[in-house]
C-alpha cells in the first residue's frame, strides 16, 4: 500500500514546522485512523494503546497490542508494525525503545497531551529524561481540518448517500407511521448502501436534541425533524432535515423561510480568514434579522467534520481560529419554537478559495418538505 | 436522597488511610456513576468532564459543565452541585477554585492517573503549586471491587434476567433459524425486563470472539454459544452459554463435560487470599488435567464485573492482586475446538469469607443445552 491520499502531508510538513518537533506521537483513535488507516473503534480498546511514531524526515512506526497486530499488518499501509504483549509490557516502554532505535532520543517529540493519560505521560518522560516532550495536538488538529481533494470527495458522498436515504424516507412516509418506522426505513436505505450506523435522531415538537426515537405516530401538521448521523467508507456524515405532515399552515412555512434564510446567511458570511466565533455571532444576528426569538441559544452552531463527527474547529462563541480553504464544516444552528418544534437544517459546507459552498445539495431545501404532500 | 448503599463506605475510609490522600478527585465515567449515581455514557462527553471531588472529613461536592447541570442535580444525591460554563471555563480551574474553597489547598489531593490527560493534569498542577497530587486509581479500583450487598444483590438480578431470556431463547430456537433471529430474541426477552443492550455475540464453528453476528443458520450438529452482555439497573451481566442443535455426538458431548469440569475446578480454586494470576494458572492446568488441548491460550480467564464490564483485578497471568470475600467476577476461560466451536461457559462468581459460590445459578449447566431436543 503506498501512502493515502486522505492525508495532507503538505500540512504536515507546517505542523511540524510550527511546532518545531522531530516526530509526532499519535495516540487518540480518530488520529490513528488517520495517520495507519486502521480504524481503532472496536478493537484498540483505552488498555490496548496504539500509536503511530511519525519522524519528520523518515517512515513511520505503527505501535500495538500483541493481540492487534495482524490487524494492524493487514490493515495499515505503515509497513513498520512493532507490539507490545498485553498486561506484560507497558505501550510506552516500547514507544521509548523505538524512539531511541530510530535517533530521536534528545530531541523534540510532540504527544497528545489532551488524550495521552497523566500516567502515560510520567512514564514518558521518566524514560526520556533528556527529551523535550511537547503538545501537538493543535497541530494534529490543524493537519486534519484541512481536507484533502480524497476527503472532500468521500464527505461529499457520505452526504449524498445521507440525503438520499432521508429524501426516500419522507417520500414514503404517510400520516400514522411512528417516529422508529420512518427513522429505521431511513437508516436501512444509507445501510443498504454500505453506511455504519451513528446515533441519529428523530422527533417532532419539543423534544430535546438526543432524545430517544418513539413510538409517536405522525399527525397531521407535525413538523418533523431528522438528525441522522452515520459513517460511509470511514467518513462522517450528520445531516439535518425538516419536513411537516400534510400542508403547512402559513405560520410554519414562514418560519421555515426564515429559518432557512439565516442558514443562507450563515454560509455566504463564511470565508476564508473569518474566525470561528464570528460565524457564530452572524448567526445569531441572523436571527435577529430575520425577527426569529431564540427560546434556547446553542453552545455552539456548527462544527468541522470528517473522520470525526465534531472536529475542530467548532463555531462557538470563545473560538478564534481562522477558516481557511477545504475546511469542511456542519452548519446547524439550532431553532427551536416550543409546542411547535425543531426547525432543523445541517448542511454540510466547505471553505473555497474565496468563500463557501454547500455539498449536501442534492436537493433543493429552500421549500419545506411536505409529507403526503 | 441519602448516601447510596451502592457505595462501599467502609473501603472508602481504607483507601483515604492506605492513600494518605485528604480528598479523593474522581473523574472517570464509571467512578463518576458510582459516586455521584448520574450516568454519563450519553450526557457528558470527554470535553464536557464532571469531577466529584470528595473530602476525607466532609461531604462531596460534584462539578459538571454547565449543559449537564440540571440533570445532575435531579439525578444525583449530592447536594453541592457546581457548573462551569462550557468553552468559556475550564473545569481544572473550577476544580481548583472549589478545592480552595473547601480547605484542601496545600493538602494532598488523590486523582485518577489513568484517566485525566496530560493537559488537564498539568493545568491541575500549575493552578495549585503547592499542592501534592498523586494518583488514586488503584485505590478507587479497590474500593470498586468490594461490592456492597445491594450491589451483589443488582447484579444478581442482572444475571438473572440474562440467564432467563438465554433459557427462553435456546427453548424456542429451531432448526433452520438464523443466529441474528435466536440473538434479537433473548436481547428483546431481557429488553422487555428492563435491560440496556450491550454487545453481545452469537455463533457457531470458528468465529472469532467479538465478530458480527450473522445470518448462519442454525443446523443439526451444530455447537452454538452465545456471549450475552448487557445492562440492568446500571450492572452489567456478561454471561457465556453453549448449546448444541440436536442430539450431540459422543465427542460433543465429552467435550463439554470436560469444559463444565474446568470451569467447576477454577471456581472451587477461588477463595480469599488467592492472587489473580494463580487463577489465570489453575484454569490452564484444569484444561490439561481434562486432556483439552489449547488451540489458543487467551489473555485472561475472566474479570470483576459490576457497573463497569471489565473491573479490576482481571484474571490474567501478570495480576498479583489477591481476592477477597465480596469480589464479584465472570469466569470464562475460553476452549475452542478448531472446526467444530467454541465450548463457553461464562458465570457469575462472587467470593465468600471461605471461597466462593456461583450467583448465575438458575439453571442447571452440567448438561449440554440441547436446541430442539
Amino acid at each position: 500500500m503506498g501512502k493515502p491520499d486522505t492525508i495532507n502531508f503538505e500540512r504536515l510538513e507546517t505542523g511540524f514546522q510550527e511546532s518545531g518537533c522531530d516526530a509526532l506521537v499519535v495516540a487518540s483513535g480518530e488520529n490513528i485512523l488517520y495517520f495507519s488507516g486502521v480504524p481503532t473503534t472496536s478493537v484498540l480498546g483505552w488498555e490496548r494503546i496504539a500509536l503511530v511514531v511519525w519522524p519528520r524526515e523518515a517512515s513511520p512506526t505503527f505501535i500495538v497490542c500483541n493481540v492487534d497486530e495482524s490487524l494492524a499488518k493487514a490493515g495499515s499501509w505503515i509497513e513498520d508494525v512493532r507490539s507490545y504483549i498485553e498486561f506484560a509490557q507497558s505501550p510506552i516502554q516500547l514507544l521509548a525503545e523505538v524512539l531511541k532505535e530510530r535517533g530521536l532520543y534528545g530531541k523534540t517529540i510532540g504527544v497528545e497531551k489532551r488524550f495521552l493519560t497523566a500516567a502515560q505521560y510520567e512514564e514518558m518522560v521518566s524514560l526520556l529524561p533528556s527529551t523535550e516532550i511537547v503538545a501537538c495536538d493543535r497541530a494534529l488538529a490543524s493537519i486534519r481540518a484541512i481536507k484533502t481533494d480524497e476527503e472532500i470527495r468521500l464527505l461529499r458522498e457520505a452526504f449524498n448517500v445521507a440525503e438520499k436515504a432521508i429524501h426516500q424516507g419522507f417520500s414514503e412516509a404517510k400520516v400514522g407511521m411512528t417516529h422508529k418506522t420512518v427513522l429505521d426505513e431511513i437508516t436501512a436505505r444509507a445501510a443498504a448502501q454500505g453506511a455504519d450506523r451513528g446515533r441519529s435522531s428523530f422527533a417532532s415538537g419539543d423534544t430535546p436534541p438526543h432524545s430517544e426515537v418513539g413510538a409517536k405516530k405522525l399527525q397531521f401538521g407535525d413538523v418533523i425533524r431528522i438528525d441522522f448521523v452515520g459513517q460511509y467508507n470511514g467518513y462522517y456524515y450528520d445531516i439535518g432535515r425538516t419536513a411537516v405532515v400534510g400542508e403547512p399552515s402559513p405560520e410554519v412555512q414562514d418560519r421555515y423561510h426564515r429559518r432557512w434564510r439565516v442558514q443562507r446567511k450563515v454560509i455566504e458570511f463564511m470565508a476564508p480568514g473569518v474566525r470561528a466565533c464570528e460565524v457564530y455571532w452572524r448567526a445569531l444576528d441572523a436571527f435577529s434579522e430575520e425577527g426569529l426569538l431564540l427560546a434556547e441559544v446553542g453552545p455552539h452552531i456548527g462544527h468541522c467534520v470528517g473522520i470525526g463527527i465534531h472536529e475542530s474547529p467548532l463555531l462557538q462563541p470563545y473560538e478564534e481560529w481562522r477558516l481557511e480553504p477545504n475546511m469542511t464544516f456542519c452548519i446547524e444552528p439550532r431553532y427551536s419554537v416550543p409546542g411547535v418544534g425543531v426547525f432543523h437544517i445541517e448542511d454540510l459546507v466547505r471553505i473555497t478559495e474565496t468563500g463557501s459552498d454547500v455539498l449536501s445539495d442534492l436537493y433543493d431545501t429552500s421549500e419545506l418538505f411536505v409529507i403526503g404532500g
